[in-house]
């Protein structure tokens, strides 16, 4: 069962993809990555405990039924083979 | 290509999986991430700018060479669909 889309995902979705596929150097893949590490990566981010100022800027002002919803949506979308230079 | 698997991959699997699919909570999937990504979260676990205790640990003695051996197996690894419970 995917999750709706979260309203904020339009944030998100400018460099890891609507489906969590990266679309820029640096940048992770989220499609389908363990739930429970997105949700602690994402606090981290926000509180500064991993030191990003991006990512900082972008989910600093986000709720944690926010932060909880993206979370959701990007662990349920299907990983796929990625093409490696 | 697969590159050949990396001497220190049993230090990564336990936790991660030999091909990158996690087996414990809280620990992400490393299969078919992004590479430039990879290395760079090795190094800043490494240097302690990512301040979690057990991959400092781990990857603290883990040479440069060796690291970007590791980076490289696991992003050439297929992601694939989880289990959501």
């Amino acid at each position: 069962q995917t999750p709706a889309q979260p309203t904020r995902l339009g944030l998100c979705a400018a460099c890891h993809g609507s489906t969590g596929h990266a679309s820029m150097p640096g940048v992770p893949n989220l499609a389908g990555q363990q739930l429970d590490y997105l949700r602690d990566a994402l606090k981290q981010y926000r509180d500064g405990r991993r030191n990003v100022p991006i990512m900082r800027a972008a989910i600093g002002p986000v709720s944690d039924a926010e932060l909880d919803a993206l979370a959701r949506w990007y662990s349920a979308q299907s990983p796929q083979l990625q093409a490696h230079p």
